[in-house]
């Protein structure tokens, strides 16, 4: 499981799969506009895109606007919708609100390849296999599919369409109850996943006599979190008006395996005085906060440590 | 499955068990001091009792007020509760909020029962077996139970913990989210159940441009429901304050299977007019209505029948 | 299980549905111009159409031209595709050639059914319900459906689009591999069915070594089969050219539960004399004979009794 | 999961077992007189064989032959034959032609092994446990069973008793229809495996309308291949006599995870051609290519990569 | 499920299947000497046989001595072993101990069956459906198989190698661990059976600390049980020797479902006085007791009716 | 997997727990007061100890009095009771027998922490992450739980509750009737665990004409196992009298993966001549052994092997 940002266009006549895992890619602000063997997809912000193993696509950016963002490349198996239990046939997200691309060709035949040969136009295939890119050349373009059917292929899915579900009279959930997305563990218990994507959306919160913040706790997943709307809400778990702490923009936060986490001292008192019995529209302004759950380890690469040690600012610049 | 009202006390030193199924107990009104082999449960309203096949119990009415309500006898299986799948590990009714009896021995072993026979104060120990009624007598109490460990007993569980979930923001979820206990169909498709005892109880409906009452439609359960508290909802599908209706006291509704229902018209106009952006609760009264929907046929029965019809005013006096 | 046949049109403004179960319709002979609430189906020979249980529907005659059949009311579950286990991901019947209506509005509701009622055009609604037909009338059209989404639907297949597979090399597969549908029994052991559709179809028989005809063998499975295409083919089972034997039209045959069946003498003199190291395409003149196999049993109703009694002139010669 | 070559006889009184997994012998040359624990196995050219981890075996050559051939080393579970799903209940490897061997005491235990001891002739005992070989000795032959029950044993299979099955009318189904063996995956989703022995056998095809040659794909899997017979066929993928390539004797090939691959350009020249509504045996000179698929990675070993570039005249010319 | 006694041969040249229901036969005294269409059975006292539905027998006396006992004619699925869960992979009944025929084919082909019908000799086929019984005649043997293969086969068990579990320190354990063959109950919940036929063998109760007999109760299950040979235990549940109580020959007897039973008070007052510190093997003289148990209804005929009313003594005549 | 031994008490103030797996404590001589944040739990000899991932507990020697067992730390799942299977109900180790604490509070709120800053009484957290130990420091007690509910918990169980069953009348049961706790391993064939926790105790052996001993065998699993209490017994494993051959005091013996074990030739000459018609109780001295069976590799830790090398004195003699 890998998670970087993507800054940059990639390169004319070059397209890139990773034949290591199925991508999930999560732009945070900007678009993209990703071209896949088996068709376009353009991703805006709060859009979420996966595109299989081996698919090669090609992503640029829409208008030239910069585009940032989480990619989670899930070594293992394939993401699904989660069983819904107890919830029905319908219901957080839905089967009919992912989207498919049909199929795109963008080049011609009828030469054989040959001018581009000629022209030392020869496409650059990029491969990452073993967590190291390799590239090799071919003189036509891979983006040659000029109709498909099957079962495999990339989509996307608006966040917005996810129609979450909470407590309606009392009490709280567990957090799985936001999960969009999961890559079940059949290595482990029955219900336990190798990666949940999850998002904590806009919603109502009506749960009356409920202490409406996540008690302190502490558990075996690692929990990577962000926003995906750049104007941060004021409410938890981002930042707290209150205490006057707010995070910097395109903030990430991790909550590591077993270490103990919840609302601080501030949110308490804020939540203390909050009046339950009055139904609270929560993250008004949109935002969604996604959040990826794993129980694999999670390290910092080389180059995030060097960004945030070498800049005293304490974060990346963009 | 065999739905009755009851209305009267159990005789003196009379027991009774079914050996045709699990009871589930509905008081509407009123309340039943039972008392089991394995301990005594007091059920008050809006609670409900499940009493195992076989366990001998004897009813009460506490301070002699009459009770009314409903039995459901389950001809097969065992209520359990639902699999949560991703709502998680709590939520709906939680494991922690059943109730379970001490062991209560009313009785004193001795005179190895000779003072029983006697004054001739024997136990009538009655028994339903194949929908018929069979009696015994036995000169000792057969409430003679010390203490008792094991996973078969009679439990209450009170409707007001039921921790309801709904739709945070828009859409409506399928009713089998209000589940309380079901009874799970192994002869069919996973996922079908021979009886579903689910609640409709007060909430906050809080999904916006969403139509909030159920859509007109048709599927194949028998659906039997009605309120657990006497003062009716001014809410569907119980009546409609718009068009006059209200449902006389302990009124009931069945929707057959593969018969069309829904809103009324009159409804339908109140529910257009309403403003879906203001989160409202509902069945604010405290009002619980239960529900049991199966897919087995069902009968009215020949005393049913004929108070209905003898009785020109539509419905059983009380 | 009902088996019947089909040979008139529906009543103007007049619509059915089957609540007691799924619909399989096997026009042997002309076709369907099946109207349901989801839209229209246009079934011709050779294809089958699945309309779910309640489904409203109207069926006319394409050109006027008689159409004969037989329909398959599956009283419990629903038919689906059976797990191909090592046969992979695709073959036999495939998910993409299952063919699905756009929904199809043929009404006004502009007068909100005033006109229907003065000139007593109103629709008749046709249901089967317990095995009787109930009706009722209504002042709109039953097929007023504008769109729809979900997973419950009517859907036609082309029988000629079954990718049969068989023993490539010698010996002779299990007939399960020639199942199309199946509605799998829960209430009994894994891998049986309350009703397998299945269809012996134009095929290579290229199995060396191996005696082509099937064995004579008894079962615990009501096999009722018959050709679609009425021109029936010389191989087995439906007639032998060696000893003169042939089909009346549209004939259909039963193998009785645990009643021994196979080839005849004849069909066995031939098949010894084949030359079985050179491969044969058989049912060469398209014929499809279908299959049902169900463990439940079938009776002759009276209807087909009395017709086959009372007009031995309408009785197929053997 | 290792795989190498066999040339050698195992020394005068020495037995090995792997503690590591179970053994997959693929003798392609020659044959193998395995003694075991349980019994004695004669593996011949087109016999595959099977013994469990743990079961001590000594390996001569008939008449003195040298035998060729893979070796697979499953570290993982038990080999086992594959779900049929709507194949039924026999067709491809079918239980009933694996061959298990009888006891086969070789030795005497009247002297309890004094004369071993005497005349130095003790039994060399090699295991080989994480990768590495270890030996100890014993003053009595390891082969002294007398009788034997379990499930746990050696066995042989005939490769020629694989009932292929195949398309009988057109299409092409998947290459799991070849699967002879396989290790099912736990950690994994259901229906993947560890390893997957498959062999692409003499049969008929007859698939009409259909391209006979595998398509250019690519997937997860790693896929080793090699003929049995060293008499290539003229099929592909081993060689195709329109372009004149043919492979060397005990070739292999190796298609890597996510590399793409099919039949070449003349391959496709000679399909183009074919006439596909006439059936044709394919693979006639008897040739069984066997197909090794998982999804683990596969490295050369120091030998292998010494052989290759050390030995330019022993490497195989393509 | 029916339950009856056999006194008599079968006729010559007849045969008899059940295509009702797999037959399991339990002789109590004498033997069966049971011809199959796949070979020949005998079966003595203390041993059990199984003939699957529709296979043809004929079953005639060793030395012509009567022979007496139990048939249960299984309506739905197949006896099987057990899943043992932590009971490991051996214990109760194993595998090897159950016995298969080998084929045995009586007759002659030579004369095409014409001797038969010039002498009228030909073969009556007897058939049980639906509960009556159907006759047919032919001119060959049905016992015509000269070997087989397959996995469904009439075999019989040897009661005597029963290994039978016990608890080894204290407390006693569900009779669960003395079936020897279940009929799984698919329509209901995981662990339930059509019917279990279970056998209570001789064996050591070592249990300190614990009170030895069955305690009084009562639970869904009829148990219909007897002794299997006739010299009866002064062990419960037959009789108890302290109370002059004991079964006439051939007793059984039947707990009801619902109806308490466990051992009578003089039995009570005997275990009390038992030393429960010292081993004892129980059923020492080889009894051992039968039990069937099912939650089916059981019904007397109208011929046990009849035997039991018309004849004062109050049990049937042998 | 971690196995080593405590003999020290914890610092006062100082919490432990493991972030990296679930404890099972084994002591084997004296006992283990440990304070844990759900409440305290006193664990003498022959009992077990659970304590979840994560759960801080302090623990202190009662009486001062040293104490020494083993801990195993499992890095995977949880351990929970095994399937019971044909076993029933009931037996082996029951749910009633496993004991939680309550609630315990050991500490002050009303002062915020600032006493215990001020008189420098800090606590401090000791964690285990990664096979490492990490600390830091809090000015409150970590047992500040005043009431808890949750299925994730401490317990400990009482190894003399274990109702061991065995077999009744001849033969031998595999060892895992012996299991009292397992850790199922999901990632490998069902039935298969990453440890099992097995005891060895006291019952009766009454099998009949059965050699008593474990027979010479080897498995895949590693079989570590020692007594619990000091006073070894003269059964086997652990020594024989025979032979004179005794373990030292806290012996324990690995039988490693595939190595061959079993019974000793003085053990097999005393069970040759033992009467197996009389049942003798083993392990009469109460001895408990216990036994870990994992799958996965035990390595020496340095610690333990420079106890081993250095301290020749300090190793146990055999």
């Amino acid at each position: 499981m890998w998670l970087f940002s993507l800054t940059e266009d990639m390169p004319e006549r070059q397209a890139f799969s990773s034949l290591d895992g199925e991508l999930l890619l999560i732009p945070q602000a900007g678009a993209l506009d990703i071209q896949t063997e088996l068709g376009k997809l353009m991703v805006r912000q709060n859009e979420i895109c996966i595109i299989p193993r081996g698919v090669r696509h090609r992503i640029t950016l829409p208008g030239g606007q910069p585009c940032r963002g989480y990619i989670c490349e899930l070594h293992q198996g394939h993401f699904r919708l989660p069983d819904l239990g107890i919830v029905g046939s319908t219901g957080l997200a839905n089967v009919r609100d992912f989207q498919i691309p049909m199929a795109f060709f963008d080049g011609s035949l009828s030469d054989g390849g040959k001018v581009a040969r000629a022209n030392n136009n020869e496409w650059k295939i990029v491969s990452r296999l073993g967590g190291r890119l390799w590239s090799c050349t071919q003189s036509h373009t891979p983006f040659d599919v000029a109709g498909w059917h099957g079962t495999c292929y990339p989509y996307k899915y608006d966040l917005a369409r996810f129609c979450v579900l909470g407590n309606a009279l009392f009490d709280e959930h567990d957090p799985s109850l936001f999960v969009v997305l999961t890559a079940p563990n059949y290595a482990a218990e029955p219900g336990t996943a190798v990666m949940d994507f999850a998002i904590v959306s806009p919603r109502w919160n009506v749960a009356e006599d409920t202490y409406w913040l996540p008690y302190w706790h502490r558990n075996t997943m690692q929990e990577f979190f962000g926003p995906i709307i750049s104007n941060q809400s004021p409410e938890y778990p981002f930042s707290s008006e209150k205490t006057g702490h707010q995070f910097a923009p395109f903030a990430a936060g991790l909550h590591g395996s077993m270490s103990t986490h919840g609302a601080t001292e501030a949110d308490y008192q804020a939540a203390q005085k909050r009046d339950t019995h009055k139904p609270a529209k929560v993250q008004t302004n949109g935002l969604n906060i996604f959040l990826m759950e794993t129980d694999k380890p999670l390290a910092l690469s080389d180059w995030a440590f060097n960004c945030a040690t070498k800049n005293p600012a304490g974060r990346p610049k963009m």
